[in-house]
């Protein structure tokens, strides 16, 4: 007996059938239209790289999840982690020839040999865009339109993006006497708060900063009202690049209601130095669907030249989840917009012909590959989403006609051959 | 002193800066297009897959290539090495749900472990095409089709679709007393015969068959005329199949120039059954930039149901290759078509509020990050090859005017700030 290999895929990776790539096209080109309009250009690095690259920035806790292997010739290489890391080394190489400052977008895959779990995948795609060469703020205001940009664009009116400056952070860290080397590790439990609630980060804060500093601390980052209220509290911690920031932002058509300063929100990672920002939908529980900011010095791993950046990454999986909850693909078909049948061998030189010609006019058909049952080319094209059929009989070719039936409400009418384009040309939904 | 990571890249991998990107993104949406114009839907299958999967089909010499490895849970692993193995094992598991026939595209990354030359790469993107789930030659016909309308599509306008047919050959064979066993073999070496020469071909052929035999092979597959010529020559071997495929696949727009049997032709790979297909471009030395045919049995490694299907793949990188030699880039330009500048903090205002009206006209804009001096800004234009410059100063503030320059000209005009978005709809290259 003939034995099969069992079809099966890694957990954490997934198939995407033609439904699910025409969700995930039309996201994905939405983004793209965005970072075109505030003129990204993108580049591409390669999926595979040498491990010492790739691992380079990385703690041991990350580098558990990088994909790691020998290649035939000895070589240690491992799958993209992220596409900061390779942006870096591709800059390094390259920042002679770039224009400076250099804007650039990157949607590509990544790897990461994670626990998979709802919404986390071992092989999901970042979508990335950066500006590098530049300190001015003009490019933090940006970057906040483009996200604004990026939402709007697809169809989002609630979204929220939350900003602070590392610096303010730093500030108050200071003003309270906590030393330079244990902010970092404050830091990073503080970005636990809209997870772990004001208790925990206290319990976690203990070992390293007294309990009444860091309520104190907790209290400082609390504190609500509007941004101007927020920010004159906040004032005796320098203010001066949060409020040039936020009126810059204001030029970019962001409405109000869509851009927040929370003096809470910290960042997990050391390598921000200024503005940061995390995206959240206030509709879909799904945590923050873009996120990043201001660094200092993106390629100090690779050479001495220095080049300060600021740049977001958007989780494209935790976008089209929001998306699915908020019926954000509610008219999206698949490609074929009309199916010619295929009556019989007679006829099947003006079925041809007549594809051609809606081909021709820009309109994407198809036609049916076997003189089947009519019956069954139409179940074809109901399971396609295809929304008119083009019949065309021994009758109708006779007469130099053609039939045209509407799949949505069962309509046909028959037309002069002549006028197929023109007919498919009048319906706005092609 | 501090010590660098080499920012160096594995050999037969390659970076894409925006240049590069804006080629390779302008040839695959043309590609895509012709897709999506002749009804395909596109599917996605993950770049990592168990080993098992991945080399199922392949013969050592092939898996010796293939890139394999094993996760931190001990799963062996391996990258994608193709893309119809991967396409396989996907309508193996989803057939039940898949409209039939079912067309698809896919264009995605594959890598190999190859020895890297000119233009071999050990990743690099395939552009696959294929319908299955019937046996009619009209889907023969439709690739046809598919194959010269990608070609006109991206520009070409000499290319060669070669057409044969394996059962055409397997009957020469026959008639030349060939055994059975023997002819997958015989084959793969006349597969040669373009890059081997007919003397290498016979010396190949000798271990195989006797000499004579050989002979009489390459005289009959090297016959020349007109299609009909030849197939009158061939008639003896049986040539309805292809007799019945070149009168469908000229009813698809096909030049006859584009089209032409050629019975040499025979693909090294054992899995195909029928008529098969190369695609060179006469112009260009770069072997076949396309190639595929008609297969029995695509899921015979994943389960007993059986899928006939035809279907060609793209080779990118050639195609790209042969758009360059041939000028077909000629006019592409990047993203940003006009950069408005930053000539100080009195006038920024304006300038974003101009920035904003363009993009929001549809135009992909961006602004200068620094109050920078007016000649590095223009520099900046330059490298980006952007073709208007928006200048806004004082002067141009106080009269709510703005100047544009054209850089390629070096031109400019001064107009009022309200009239910016009708100025840029008028020229047609935006």
């Amino acid at each position: 007996m003939k034995t099969f290999i069992k079809p099966k895929i890694l957990q954490g990776t997934r198939d995407f059938l033609p439904e699910d790539m025409a969700k995930r096209e039309y996201a994905m080109n939405k983004i793209k239209s965005a970072f075109i309009n505030f003129g990204y250009d993108s580049i591409q690095t390669p999926a595979i790289e040498y491990a010492e690259t790739i691992l380079g920035k990385y703690g041991d806790e990350a580098s558990k999840l990088v994909y790691r292997f020998k290649d035939n010739g000895g070589r240690d290489i491992a799958l993209r982690y992220d596409q900061t890391v390779p942006f870096a080394r591709l800059v390094a190489t390259n920042f002679k020839n770039l224009p400076m400052p250099f804007k650039r977008y990157q949607i590509d895959r990544v790897w990461r040999g994670d626990r998979p779990a709802k919404g986390r995948y071992r092989e999901f795609y970042q979508c990335d865009v950066d500006i590098i060469g530049t300190t001015n703020l003009l490019a933090e205001a940006e970057i906040a339109g483009v996200i604004a940009k990026v939402f709007t664009t697809i169809g989002f009116e609630n979204f929220t993006i939350k900003f602070n400056s590392r610096r303010l952070i730093n500030n108050i860290l200071d003003s309270l006497k906590i030393p330079a080397e244990k902010q970092s590790a404050v830091i990073r439990i503080l970005d636990k708060l809209e997870k772990v609630d004001r208790k925990g980060v206290i319990e976690e804060l203990k070992p390293l900063i007294n309990e009444s500093s860091a309520k104190e601390l907790l209290d400082i980052v609390s504190i609500t009202g509007t941004t101007e209220e927020k920010l004159k509290l906040l004032d005796k911690y320098e203010t001066k690049e949060i409020r040039e920031f936020f009126s810059l932002a204001r030029l970019f058509n962001i409405a109000d209601k869509n851009l927040l300063f929370d003096p809470s929100l910290a960042r997990g990672l050391d390598y921000y130095t200024g503005i940061i920002f995390e995206v959240f939908f206030p509709e879909v529980a799904i945590g923050a669907v873009c996120a990043g900011g201001r660094y200092d010095d993106l390629c100090s791993l690779f050479c001495p030249e220095q080049f300060s950046g600021v740049g977001v990454a958007f989780g494209f999986d935790r976008i089209i989840v929001a998306m699915e909850e908020l019926g954000l693909f509610k008219d999206l078909t698949l490609n074929s917009q009309v199916l010619v049948t295929y009556f019989d061998d007679s006829t099947l030189a003006t079925s041809v012909k007549l594809l051609s010609e809606i081909q021709q006019a820009g309109i994407n058909a198809e036609i049916y590959f076997e003189p089947a049952k009519i019956t069954k080319q139409m179940k074809y094209a109901d399971k396609k989403q295809i929304p008119f059929v083009v019949i065309c009989g021994p009758e109708e070719v006779s007469r130099n006609e053609v039939t045209i039936k509407m799949m949505k409400t069962g309509k046909q009418k028959t037309i002069p051959q002549n006028q197929i384009t023109n007919y498919f040309k009048g319906y706005s939904e092609i």
